[in-house]
């Protein structure tokens, strides 16, 4: 349980790290739309191993196929299935970690609670499960240019001690992807790509945030109380392997102001009332106002690192972890697509659910 | 839409802060269970107005009326609902609010995606709906105690600019109920208490962050991808009224720290493994690992201050909003009793979805 | 679990026999629907007991109180919370039941399920749960007339071995009431009363059909594959209490036909195709075609009967059951209403999710 | 969206008759089953086309691949995800269909709904969907008889004016299987043969009944109100192709009986209470008595027949249908399986969902 995300606009993922593959099932995609496997290697390009030397060595070109639901290039209304076959799989390589738990990974917290475990790097719960949502996030992103011209974008704002200074407001798809480490702040990533090498070489690894923004968000997205705008991003962000924390708009930042100086007045605007400032990241009471949504997801350090580690066996006898096999050292680069697509997964389900309150005339 | 929470232990609420007053349903409660509205009221009283000068003055006695669900003492399976009336709504003293956006508050948002709004006191979007949360809570919170020896507890950490020291792993209920704050460092509490009273003169407000714990986990709650134990908490705090963020463990202090600082050894210990930290806050992979739980909300000030602000009307002129009604300049005492409830809700729903994982012999 | 029913237009109900009262939450209605106590009031009346002489003598008023969600006479677009107080409840009257299983009631089931039971008159195993259902119906028909002139209506065709002739495309509401066995065929309708009389002189009970009509529907609702409009009538037909049947179109009529008789031609008509026949009953492959929707109910005798029963203590012991209280020799007239109620949840759920389906220009 | 069915044991389908292939995957499977694709091949085996005379001739091996969710032979916890290539699709013979709409086919209504579809051999609507309701079906077989030994059985009971004889509570799966009308009455088998071969001959099509038996059932299972058991079941069998009614124990067949006649009265049995009679066919109030679950599926002639038709193209203009392709002249004999699968993820749902309320000693 628990592989399924969204109301109206919902998915299903599917597979294991060195199992046959991986999947997803999107329902509720509305028909009509002009959507191609090209659409979704695009994104999946960007999440993809083997991109830069910033990221793990494991070659998978993870070519999508689309096995249902598009019909002469447009969607029919019915359940997309997205296969991406398993590649490079190497299970072998992973036979030695099968009797002992990895410090900070899941193999502990599985045996627990299933009882056995895939041990193959990581099983269901490698990062590689995200194929899927990316797969899913790009046919949302079709979906919300096509409707409302939303648009949706996630950068690396820090990584370690190196901090970056980004205009959320304005920042583009180009500046982000000008740099393998994507954050758009030039100095700022010629640092962090030689921190992440030093890091590397150390083998050590290190952890970082993604900053994300959606523009063109229509006011009234969101629901009030359990499924604020808000609410389900940050499920949708700690969903996210190996992410710590989140926050919106001025965020635990907040804390330290006072209400006079946090409150977003709002100013007559050309189209009816705006706010002057956006502490609030672009949604009150759980619904959008109109403003771009910001927000941040802070990611802890990878836990696979290239360096010996003490740990213990299932049968809890103290042992040397060796590390092995491949692995990024910094997983925030190619954290930045997972972000937004779980953005677009949330902000497409909620525009469709919000065609059911436009209901009446208003 | 948007008013249920939960799968398994499941909540709906309704109500609005000036109408008949407010409620809520929980299904999926198991049978058996006793309770009463006693049991409810404790939690109750420590969420109500009017406890502390810290607090609004708003005079409810948020007596809690068990409508079905409970016979001779006991659950019976079927809904739970609980009933709280309003007692001392005044809408009258909300009329000048009717044709204008509060700063900070839902007022427009509400308008933005319905078309229409209760403008007493916020309506659906007033902290009152929380009653509901926190009735259920209860529930949640003696199902916990039954079954597992759960324990959750939470308190005021910091208050603007006022830090306390507390250890999460012996602090208790007494400690955090020792003080009108909920912080449970005495020396901070004072500080805290002074720090509010000064911004109440000042007719502003402050932000702050409550911690909280859950002791007694058994590993394997949770669920991998979507409906990780961090994403299910992470949704239930960013669903409270004024939070702004959530990180789980080491949170936003993990991306300043290297994975070799950051991991958590395992070593053996007398019940198998365990870990010699705890920077994961008691999760890996979206599933609790044994450990407690620790985590953090961040809440923005108040957004109501007894000062003039400058907002506009509904058709986009110029106004000067007065402070009236009662409220309360820091919202974090309040808060704590809410937070353990979204994380009772949540910690009761896994543990039931435990149930059907642990069915065939290990 | 249970008690929620619906994904757009969504209600959960809650409450017993002779508890403290009766109620449902209905979440997902749009804002700005006209609504008002009165508007429920019509359709409760037509379900509590107390009618005419065919029914119980319980004498209930079952006044509705609506607790939140509409303001000024309109729906906001938060929850619909409704109140129906139990007046003449009577829990004495049942304790001679308290130790022993009634035939063909849920007393027994609920031990087996829960482990404990509320036997106070069936607790929530009895049929006065249904009047939330037919609150919420009432908000769903308000909702349908207004958006889409949508129509339903149904009524007793037979009543044990006395058939009706009705004509499903024309007959009326005042048809149907004209009569307290809610028969529309007047001289079926006498004959079921005489059948109903004497049964109820024999301390005996009947069975019989509740049949229904949906009208103006537009094609397109329904879903393929789970959700078809069929599966999701048949689903709400058979939570009625005392159901065991439902059919759509021909129903079991068709396995008696061959294709070539069976099959709907379609012909042109003035807006485009259409079809000669409606065997399908409305439906094709789970979506409405833009015909009458037309279904039929199964319903058993009553279990609770006027005379002397041999049954079982929960002791395992023989014990002979004298049935007191009171209780209809017939559910027929009184399901008309909760059938209406199930069609209009059926259909509001449905009508909200289709737009979410329309978004694309076609 | 409607692809989706059950709560605790979860499954989603997705594909089309001519696409790529067809598929479903199944969420919420306790861990630590064994199961493999031959487990999966004996159903799929049972519904695959081409069996005998009396199906479809379509060449399809339906070989079914498990990707994910199953390692070393053993269930994991993970999403099952299991994909049926489809072989003999032949598109081009459906292009003569691209512009008209077939009597009672889903064409029509699929336009209606979704402004376009895919013509290719019914697309979505075909019964090809079924497969991985069949292949889920024989993972909750699986599971139902390793954690409570409950059997699920279905079979033709009756086609167009052929009835037979059948024991419910005998008939084995070797009677079923032994004629390839999948009816255990000999005699009535034969008979029902040669009907269909007549059907066929004269280009014409039959309807029939399913009947199904669940045995071993413990008590308790089903919830009250919505989802009963009855009425989870009523929504698994009209959300089957060509399904047009649905009752449970005595049925249809109630209305003719009186209460005294028709309640099942309890007697002490060695274990405890039980019925004298099962009327009821093992459920009361929703939940299951303990008693064999017998039911009955009734199921309309196939719409397509291979006899020329008036029809109407898109551009609603008369045209005449001939009838090419593969079809099945009674869907019966493959309808079974198709039952039998329904049935068991309806049980293996309320069997996961029954583990949560079974929390408390009792």
């Amino acid at each position: 349980m628990g592989s399924t995300f969204g109301h109206s606009f919902r998915l299903t993922t599917w597979g294991e790290s060195h199992g046959a593959g991986i999947g997803v099932v999107v329902d509720g995609c509305p028909p009509r739309l002009p959507i191609s496997e090209a659409d979704l290697q695009h994104d999946l390009d960007r999440r993809r191993p083997g991109q830069s030397r910033l990221t793990t060595q494991r070659d998978e070109g993870d070519r999508a196929e689309i096995l249902s639901g598009v019909f002469e290039g447009r969607t029919t209304g019915a359940p997309i299935a997205v296969l991406v076959r398993n590649g490079d799989a190497r299970p072998a390589a992973y036979q030695h970690l099968k009797d002992l738990y990895r410090p900070s990974h899941a193999d502990f917290t599985y045996d627990a609670k299933y009882g056995l475990r895939d041990w193959r790097g990581g099983g269901r719960a490698s990062a590689r499960e995200t194929i899927g949502r990316v797969a899913a996030g790009a046919i949302a992103r079709r979906l919300l240019a096509e409707v409302a011209g939303i648009e949706v974008l996630a950068w690396v704002s820090q990584v370690h001690d190196v901090y970056s200074s980004v205009d959320a407001t304005a920042v583009t798809l180009e500046d982000v992807e000008a740099h393998p480490t994507r954050c758009p702040d030039p100095k700022a990533a010629k640092a962090m790509e030689a921190a992440i090498d030093t890091a590397r070489r150390d083998g050590d690894s290190l952890g970082g945030i993604v900053s994300g923004v959606a523009r063109c968000i229509p006011a009234g997205l969101g629901a009030p109380v359990f499924d604020r705008l808000e609410a389900d991003l940050a499920k949708a962000m700690l969903s996210l392997p190996a992410s710590k924390g989140f926050d919106i708009g001025s965020g635990f930042d907040a804390v330290n102001m006072t209400g006079r100086a946090h409150n977003d007045s709002f100013v007559p605007g050309p189209n009816g009332p705006q706010t002057a400032t956006n502490r609030s990241g672009g949604v009150q009471g759980g619904i959008s106002t109109g403003d771009d949504l910001t927000f941040r997801v802070a990611f802890k350090p990878t836990a696979t690192i290239a360096s010996l580690q003490d740990t213990v066996t299932i049968d809890n006898e103290v042992v040397t972890l060796e590390a092995k096999g491949r692995h990024d050292p910094c997983v925030l680069p190619r954290a930045v697509p997972m972000v937004e697509a779980m953005t677009l997964l949330v902000l497409a389900d909620h525009w469709l659910r919000q065609q059911a309150v436009d209901v009446l005339p208003r």
